[in-house]
């Protein structure tokens, strides 16, 4: 997230770019009955995170994503449920190149519904990706783009992380290949319109069927060899289970970097906010203070943002519910569950009778409203002492836990730091 | 855990295997200023895990882990903190090869201090692993044991996962190879000890400095074509960042399978045990319901249980005192954290107000104690209601999220069901 705020200077595409992304796969090999791009983590399927990573580059025009007959339906309502812009459904062929060819013949036809020509339309340069790959960053594709357009294609590839070894038929080791001549082919590739259209019209039915690589499809049929491109190790493909657990924590690690914390008008409140913004410090987390949401203060909202309010003295839950009803709001549009934690600094050692015998019911009532608006609510309650330090260092272990692991079971517990 | 129980007869190896487990890898590729053997996860390093795997094998005989000089105290530290037995730690050489090589002439060393012949004593086959494999199982060590008795020499393969590539030297496609004919070799890998011996001795300073295969060296230099035999997906090396958080899901995902539910002699605890029994059935988890840890019972703290101790009524934790101190006798056995959750359900709808002043601060103490000892407490409070399902369920969710996440920020809470 944010990586498109560093985009160093003239580094912007000058020609049309568009993507096919295949997502006709069933997921045998993770042992799920859910085909893996489907698979969800922290509320959200494999293939959103995936479609989102190409929303966010400004210069790529539109996604067409491939699917099985049977999944049109679920990828439509992951498409609005999640508000992709830029995005096209296309029926699936029977293997992987021929969903690939359909994708690329649906980026010829695009503008010829408004009665422009198809011609004027179509991309300079079609970006093939998987819909299993979610952490491809702009930075590379630009590079897999630039590479596209100047040799005719351009693919990722990665060192052997094993040693490649040819067997006997009777599966003995035959010989092993040497490492260093030899690397992985990965996604994205990067292709010209018309290379890669020339490669799918010059086929055989053979290749249709069993081919595995574009890369070498463009090489036998339009002599292109492609430039190849180092990727990041963030390439990686989701392919079993525990695949699926190290993308939900590559996730959780990036929406737990950060939070923004709301004082309101209260000056003890400020005083704890500097006190958790030097805790959560030493715990590799990052905290914006601000009076309210208010204002400027509104794009908080925008993003991904986890927020924190405090609350000195009386507890007024009538806060917590004003702001949850503005994180539903843009709930929509940022597409994640948002997690919201209500801080309660009592003024007194003694708690009040009343107040812990209510608090807690109410804190779950409340959590039980906002999880039905995707918003994970949970509070933390620190008493008013001379050991003010040690509380709110407290305060930040058990607030980094909560955003860190996002539980769903947890939500309306009131914590004790 | 507990696959040696399910172990089919006559699957036992009648010959002495032994393993060599080089541990000197500097693991640039996590990102991580630890070699990503000796990062930790739930408390214990990585290499423990692995060395944990080997030691439920009734028919392995010994492990010889080779570390580099500079992690010889470390890797000492880690046999005696999770009372490894069976391991001697040798120090590596200045590659791969040297390392494994250091390790296979220790092994033929073994029983000479005891004035016994060495060849005696020296193993028929050689296991040749990596530390940063923790989760292979006893049924695929049976088979590559087999197989290198048999053939000389056997190795672990999986099917290749990207399509591979010949690269020109100015980085462009040279062509890609067929994948059915090649496969990406992986550990473990089996040796008879003659073979290994011989190919370590016969082979030149240039094999020792750059070669990446054992298998190959024992096809250039004993003309031995190792048996291949297809693993299980589960022999996957830790390599990067996001692959500790895959390993640590999946140990997570097997301490979580099962607690024992402790009730005391209470009825009403019997009653909320079998309640919560069919609850966490619909979480894919298990109880053991017992009385007490006495007798016969004394056997669940020597596994990897979770512990939920039932209080009905008063709320008495000495109890939860008692059980803990048990704990930590075994917990060094055991290695691992344990978890023990209190849960609490108060008889009257109304709490008693010096009851809810005083508990929650005194779980907290308890809890402080309990984490010095290696042990997780959390409590969870419910109240005798007409909801009595409802609760349950409400529980069973909250144990089971604590169970999963096992977050020590969180230890000394007392949740509401
Ligand atoms: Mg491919
Ligand atoms: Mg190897």
């Amino acid at each position: 997230a944010g990586k498109s705020d560093h985009q160093p200077a003239g580094r912007c595409v000058d020609f049309p770019v568009s993507v096919v992304l295949p997502a006709g796969g069933t997921g045998e090999r993770t042992g799920l009955q859910t085909p893996k791009q489907f698979c969800s983590f922290l509320g959200r399927p494999l293939i959103s995170y995936t479609i989102q990573a190409f929303e966010r580059v400004s210069w790529i025009q539109s996604v067409v994503v491939v699917v099985a007959k049977e999944n049109t339906d679920l990828m439509i309502d992951i498409i609005q449920r999640f508000q992709h812009g830029k995005v096209r459904v296309v029926a699936g062929g029977s293997t992987r190149h021929r969903s690939i060819c359909n994708g690329v013949l649906a980026l010829g036809e695009e503008g010829e519904d408004e009665g422009r020509s198809a011609a004027a339309d179509r991309p300079k340069v079609v970006i093939i990706h998987d819909a299993v790959r979610p952490f491809v960053e702009e930075d590379f594709l630009y590079k897999i783009a630039m590479a596209a357009k100047e040799q005719g294609a351009a693919g990722a590839i990665r060192p052997l992380v094993s040693t490649v070894i040819a067997t006997t038929s009777e599966g003995y080791l035959d010989h092993s290949l040497e490492r260093a001549k030899y690397r992985a082919s990965e996604m994205p590739q990067g292709f010209t319109y018309d290379v890669i259209c020339q490669a799918y019209q010059r086929c055989s039915e053979s290749d249709f069927e069993f081919g595995t690589e574009c890369l070498h499809l463009a090489l036998q049929y339009c002599g292109t060899n492609a430039k190849l491109v180092e990727g990041p190790p963030t390439l990686w493909k989701v392919t079993y289970k525990r695949d699926l657990a190290a993308a939900e924590s590559i996730v959780k690690e990036s929406l737990s970097r950060s939070a923004c914390v709301i004082t309101g008008a209260s000056t003890g409140a400020v005083t704890l906010a500097d006190a958790l913004q030097k805790a959560v410090g030493a715990l590799d987390m990052e905290l914006d203070v601000i009076p309210d949401l208010t204002g400027d203060n509104a794009r908080y909202l925008l993003k991904e943002w986890n927020f924190i309010q405090l609350s000195v003295g009386y507890s007024c839950l009538s806060e917590v519910e004003a702001i949850n009803v503005m994180l539903e709001s843009e709930s929509k549009a940022v597409g994640v569950l948002r997690l919201f934690l209500w801080v309660h600094l009592s003024s007194t050692d003694e708690p009040s009778v009343s107040g812990r015998a209510a608090e807690p019911a109410a804190i779950m009532d409340l959590a039980s409203a906002a999880k039905l608006r995707n918003i994970l609510l949970y509070g933390i309650q620190l008493h008013q002492s001379k050991r003010w330090e040690r509380s709110a260092l407290r305060v930040a272990e058990i607030a980094s836990a909560l955003i860190r692991d996002r539980s769903p079971a947890l939500v309306g517990q009131l914590l004790q730091a």
